[in-house]
């Protein structure tokens, strides 16, 4: 029996090195790549790696969309790096809403875990707006790079969901924010999307554009 | 304005015959290949496909683990066809537990949604069981293809969980069922794990082998 | 020799019925998958299927942007299927403007042939505006799902310019026509993007929304 | 226990109509995509479809080569469809060569299981020819796309070696059959190969262009 | 012709740079990522990077399994780091079995050199056992992430046989070493395998486990 | 409002970190690994890296092949890296021509931007020359790996063309540079490839070897 232990004690041994076995948890210090973060060594890994309790917590409301988004992805999650999926938590309060955006790298399943919305989003060929009030146990699929949304329609009753993404790596696009809380300069917004300069100026001090 | 919107037009019609474009919803009754199933047209397609109530019911959990799996895979839900993701519920009665198994065709991300788990995972290259006790809010990674199981360990408490998949089809083999429920010889089964025979009568007898 | 030509032969026969090697040019009245088209069988495929003439003619630019996109996509040109390239050209007229749009499935190279633009896109992490001036023989990287755009700032000298993505679907998801000429009720535009319902209303009209 | 076993016999069901978990058994009659061929129901599949004995009769050498190639690729061992892998067997009389090839699909490691090799790639990068004398027992690794060789330099001993690809679908583009024995004009073989016109003549006259 | 090599040159240069081109030999000193190993340079690598000699030494069987494994996946074999595929050597003396075990990371084609094996692997939907006898010549295939075996059954013949995997890193899941060499806790596998407690201390006595 | 932007902040604080998000602009002074190059950190990147202006400049075709191929892969164009895109400039005097090659890495649509030529690809399955003469504004697709040319035509007029491709590393063997620019010996050449030893001896003249 000893020879087959000494073998599967080479293998360990040749594996020390190669920390791409099974898993990749993040080494957020070393060089990422395409692929996502470099792995930590093996032996270095713990099983609290593989967990994140971050979702537990409710992200605070108090802002203008009344909502918050609470991300485990890889950059907060390591034990996700590499492995095509990551999760976030999502908070409405009464009247919240996550405006419009896009998760440029991954498509996404909501959960409803409690309240109810109206979620919709919006298709690239037809421009089919895809729009359903969803509850608590239903899930909805948001195709990868498309417009969508979630809106608190439940009286007075908050919204928790939670939505998973096929990659480590969704991005988040807020179309808000893109225009109205960046550089953008507002002639150009006006030319590229056809907004009244008016209206871009409101939603600039609205959304803190120092542009 | 005219040309703008026929070339439009015609985009939208060359778009009519492909039905690949931002979403592939499944139509079980053409053939299926391995990057799963055929698309349906998009002109056939409503937001309904996109949404799935099924996981918002308790599975049943009167058996021998006291515990149910409800998948929304690519075979439940053709919203996710194609699109790298896809969730099921598990739902553990007190003292239930999901039994070893494995995802031959996808990473795991674990939602708890109420109770505490003891849920762990087997690596393969060292034979680490990387093992915790994860409560409600708790998020939990299970890489692809590695032995790992979740045990219901709250006194009397249910468990509500979600599992996310990096894979529309992430299949699901359980051990005992592979060996036990299955047309795997006793003496080969005995040959291929070091299990004794009585041992291994008495769990066909427990998982319903008829072989 | 005689035999070795008889191994080829046999390859060839089994090839015939394969249709799956080198190239998969795209049969539009098969089904489509998520990987794309149906594959013509080899034996019907002639160098036509391989070139594609479109984009060789200006498109109509008298419409609201002075703008024309000619796609060369799978569902234009059956030889890119599967191949993980598509190409579309891009006319602009003086003034002309490429609107804010996302391709949700592919990133994009744009070659300008002739004229000056002004393009940029918007990260989704910091939302910094990459913008800048590019000319004629300048190639640009506008990666997948981010909001981008193009502004021909010549005076009075049209823009030609070719984009090569990195799919043979890279889709063309047009905010403007995504909001204003799609089926969005405009209470839950205003709710999902902060633009006054006034604004939403004129904008409704100019893209001809029936909503 | 009986609810268990009626939500395991509904995910039974529900994988009937799938065709698409653990494995994509090639069905030859129904289309075929850039992914491979469509999927054989599971319930026709039996293990005969994941075993294939064709590699083990050798192949006709009697050929101006004095080789034979003998494919399992998805098109011969419908097993292998979508996995990601194939094989094929070469034999190499005394004196026989594999000639200059590609494989256009696929990264190949190849086993020598009798005689001895030389065997070569040469890079794209540098145009180095990576050359070895390869033993019994010894694997090379060829890299996708790259033109290699092999040739027999055992005295009088016959090579036997096994090819493992890294797709179901390698292909192989022999540069001799692609230049020789095809329809490639003499006069544009002469232009992109500047080989002479008398040589080139003398080849198709060999490899039997009826060009 | 001065300047068509000056471009050559200054391709060549550049590509010192990338170290990327053709193949991506593993630098084993450098992080790696999900993808795999970090790349050596170009100019450090020589072809016997790209051969590896391990697999022609039989491994040494004098074990509770008579079995040996012998890999050669990216962390013995530098040059097959990155391109989808490796092998492994796989020893079983007279009586010998490769116990029921998982590659998580790649499907597997096993090719018979020498003697008789019964072979099988289990689906995940139905729990099937596709088994068969395979003889010197044949090769079978093992989809990704199941449970599967192979057993010797010649008279006192020895079996020698390769495998190929559709990975450089498939990894090996042997099921005994996960329960039973493990710091599995007894109790933790009798509750998710139905294990009785005497067969599970009798076999952690037999794999050695120290827990 | 505060908190709601105090997430945001920590979303950008942990991002800046990742590197990873939206793009990976190559870095060249880090380890690169099979996917590409190492990501720069994001705040370093400025829209420079995502512009290049190295096509606008006409090769010099002043050599053997009256022929100029100017890249644009990830090695001088770090916006690219880990996009799946990629281009190259092609420049052909009168009479000039692109020997025979193979891109091993990448698919390929070349655009025409001015001129004629006759371009042609060979199926590695019935060794089909799929032969064309395309002129200004048509595009025609390369698959992957598959020997391919183009040859100016047109009378005295230069040609100008844009080759796309579906990876950031498409890589380029030119044949007469794999066979006689390197390090090939004149005896395995002949074998491998059946020419004639003075045919060899004269295109190493030609080509310049030093072999």
């Amino acid at each position: 029996m000893a020879v087959f232990f000494i073998l599967m004690f080479s293998l360990i041994l040749s594996s020390s090195y190669a920390a791409v076995q099974d898993f990749c948890v993040a080494d957020y210090r070393a060089p990422s790549g395409p692929a996502g973060y470099s792995c930590r060594r093996p032996e270095t890994v713990t099983v609290n790696d593989f967990v994140y309790s971050g979702l537990g917590v409710a992200g605070n409301t108090s802002n203008i969309f009344r909502a918050a988004n609470t991300p485990a992805s890889a950059a907060e999650f390591p034990g996700v790096n590499g492995l095509g999926i990551s999760m976030s938590r999502v908070d409405l309060a009464a009247g919240g809403v996550v405006p419009l955006h896009i998760h440029p790298g991954a498509n996404e399943v909501l959960l409803v875990a409690q309240g109810t919305l109206v979620a919709g989003f919006i298709s690239s060929d037809r421009n089919t707006v895809y729009l359903k009030t969803i509850n608590s146990g239903d899930i909805m699929v948001f195709p990868q790079g498309l417009l969508h949304f979630q809106v608190n329609v439940g009286n007075a009753t908050p919204v928790l969901a939670f939505a998973s993404y096929s990659s480590p790596r969704p991005g988040l696009q807020i179309v808000d924010y893109a225009l109205f809380q960046s550089n953008f300069p507002t002639q150009l917004i006006a030319r590229t999307t056809f907004l009244g300069i008016p209206e871009i100026s409101r939603l600039k001090a609205v959304f803190g554009s120092t542009n």
